[in-house]
């Protein structure tokens, strides 16, 4: 245990469940967790004196903030609508338009404010965001997120070469130096727990020499690096005949310094071994996006393989080719996928429940290297949580009346299944209580 | 158009989107819709003098009830739980001890109750029940759907073959007795709204006399019949084994004159073409259960096939199969599953929200032979209607400030796809608004 801090620090006392490198899922009834005046937790057992138990109600129980590792903020905008075409077509009948709206900051603030306050209500205390080409916008984003207190990575979109659209694009140099701006004029925000990220859209609709300044400037400022990778089966054909030169679709990224340990690429669902090894060797993530890969028929991604690869790997929501900006939603469907990989291969080891969680919230805050601040319970890091109710009036689980609080609280926790925001009663970013919304931060 | 009735008539004025068997998704903007003192739609067309455009706020329509074609109202006592075994392990492991617990009143008292109140916030204003071999506990859930208003079919669960559990099973003759006192006391109820459905669980836990007994109260009474069939290759294999003078599944219900025009069985994922051609003869429909198939990694039912075949199909939750009670949810998944056959197979033409819509509503109604009362607006139908509001306040849906309320329909009625129970104001059965609970309904 670290020393609690000269000031005073707080208590919480009830059922904890989180995750561990070790166990998927661990449920610490009856515990005690302390958090110190940094918002960090200092201590996290067991409490001894049982006696005293029945401070929290039977139904509730507090869970790690969840981590999206993937969602761009502007398509919140209409998320929900118009999944009828595939990927690259959708991008350019629906993505690109929409984009090109938020050099307008006053669009920019309304959707930007919608899709943290969503995201945080729904338990998403930590969020890896695309935002769009534009500087000033995506600065916008990082202060919203600042203002209600969402631990954020903010990414400003880089793309220069987009055929299809005739004014949503940039020049190379253009988008080199407004990332360079973006990147100097976030930093000196000095945030707490908002970063910059570095952005190349992917590598269809970026040039070499784009994909070699932005890898380079990723690795002077030594800062985080997103992007896709292996969507769809048509846009790795694509890239293989963009870039001859390059074996394969991640060699493509690698070449230009884009794979490090604090990259984390979306997807991933038609990656060779190979290339999962080379994610591993450079200690990259994946986001595994389940909603957004069968929304859009991209494809279903193999987390077992990628686990067999020691690769790490998170959940992300994909707003909006996924249509829910829910961590809850891609906890289900996450568990569909691979019930779906199990029916069409019955001897296939399914992802378990448990994996699943680990993976919304410890894998999620591994895959965007943030696991020293987030992720667990483990005394050190932020108290990033949730307080669920199972039973909050009006939620949309019924409990029954008569099942023993003690044997129902693994059936509580798989509940999680059923459950929405409606269920996660409080949302605690490094300590600071940020759900329900304070009257300054309600519109 | 039908004439009004004598007595005082009651009018909608909104936008209104229901299915036709010509039109998948037909929407009327700023339409009257009559309901007569019957409760039944006299009227419903496009309101001419749109001067008067505006009555109903832009995020707000009307859409017929939904139709859970398939769902096991004690099982609601643990869905969401308990998901992480194959069919039959699962039902023996955590159906059936449930199940046995309905011979306690008390008990099915506080469950029936939960799952019709909630299968109707959810929009539910029809489903098709299996209950639990107790007749007096399926008498009850039977009186419960009438009193809360729900229109419903209730089945007394019938199985005489059940090697695996010692007290969950009935002999023949119970079995046989007891159906036909559920039959006899529900239709003396008189209720309006709520019918006996014969129920034999399925071909593997019956005797083939039983369903012969069983197909003869049926055809005498004239009443629906329910079932499931074809749920995973496992069980196919096994009725193979037991019936081994049956060419098919479907052959043995049919032998014994269990398929008619009011059956209606779940699930149907691995069923021949010649087994759906049997059913298109015959009259019987289909209850495409897609969570429950995903969650028990069951199958993926082919529903354009079946569509091909012109057998009538609906939608069905199956809980506890299915961990959602909810027909949005079985909206979402039946699309997605048609999305992971477009995976496999990117030639297959996906199913369009369009239809996916109508199978939640006229094609649950036509699957259970109730397409002259309820499914759509029709003139002469009763009115079991829901009224969305998109922007319900604290739900689940951010709308965007300044899209124009006309340009926005289209998208509103999409976001049905991120919509929850509190995006459902009012639920109306007949033309009597069973949502919210009135005070006496309320616990
Ligand atoms: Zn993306
Ligand atoms: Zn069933």
């Amino acid at each position: 245990l670290c020393a609690p801090p000269a000031e005073v620090p707080l208590f919480y006392r009830g059922t904890f469940v989180h995750s561990t490198p070790q166990t998927p899922l661990l449920i610490l009834e009856d515990a005690l967790l302390g958090v110190n005046t940094h918002g960090k937790v200092f201590l996290c057992g067991v409490y001894l004196n049982s006696s005293l138990c029945g401070f929290l109600p039977c139904s509730e129980f507090f869970m790690p903030g969840m981590v999206d590792t993937h969602i761009h903020a502007p398509q919140y905008s209409y998320a929900g609508t118009a999944l009828d075409l595939p990927l690259l077509q959708w991008l350019n009948k629906y993505t690109f338009p929409v984009e090109a709206r938020f050099e307008d900051l006053k669009f920019a603030q309304q959707i930007y404010n919608q899709v943290v306050k969503r995201t945080l209500r729904n338990g998403t205390t930590t969020a890896c965001y695309f935002a769009t080409i534009h500087t000033d916008a995506s600065l916008l984003l990082g202060q919203i997120a600042n203002d209600l207190g969402q631990r954020a990575l903010v990414g400003k979109v880089c793309m220069d070469r987009n055929d299809s659209a005739k004014t949503y694009k940039e020049t190379s140099q253009e988008s080199q130096e407004e990332t360079l701006r973006f990147i100097k004029e976030l930093l000196e925000k000095k945030y707490p727990r908002v970063s910059p990220v570095v952005t190349p859209r992917f590598a269809l609709y970026c040039t070499e020499p784009l994909l070699g300044q932005l890898g380079a400037i990723a690795k002077y400022n030594n800062i985080h690096i997103q992007s896709h990778i292996g969507e769809t089966v048509d846009r790795m054909n694509v890239v293989k005949e963009l870039f001859p030169d390059s074996k394969s679709y991640t060699d493509v990224y690698n070449k230009h310094n884009l794979l490090t340990d604090k990259t984390v690429m979306a997807h991933g669902c038609y990656l060779s071994d190979e290339e999962l090894t080379l994610f591993r060797q450079t200690g990259a993530s994946l986001a595994h996006c389940p909603n957004s890969n069968i929304s859009l028929c991209s494809g279903l991604l193999d987390v077992r393989n990628v686990l067999k690869h020691k690769v790490k790997i998170g959940l992300g929501t994909d707003v909006a080719g996924g249509y829910s900006a829910s961590m809850l939603d891609a906890v289900r469907r996450a568990l569909e996928t691979s019930k779906v990989l199990t029916i069409q291969n019955p001897g296939y080891k399914t992802l378990t429940f448990e994996e699943v969680f680990r993976l919304a919230t410890l894998g999620g805050s591994q895959a965007l290297s943030l696991d020293k601040q987030t992720g667990n319970f483990e005394v050190g890091k932020d108290f990033d949580a949730l307080r669920v109710n199972v039973a909050a009036p009006g939620g949309p689980i019924d409990l029954i009346k008569d099942e023993h609080p003690k044997v129902g609280i693994w059936m509580l926790i798989i509940q999680i299944v059923n459950s929405d925001d409606r269920n996660i009663v409080e949302v605690f970013v490094a300590g600071k209580k940020v759900v329900p919304f304070t009257e300054k931060t309600q519109e």
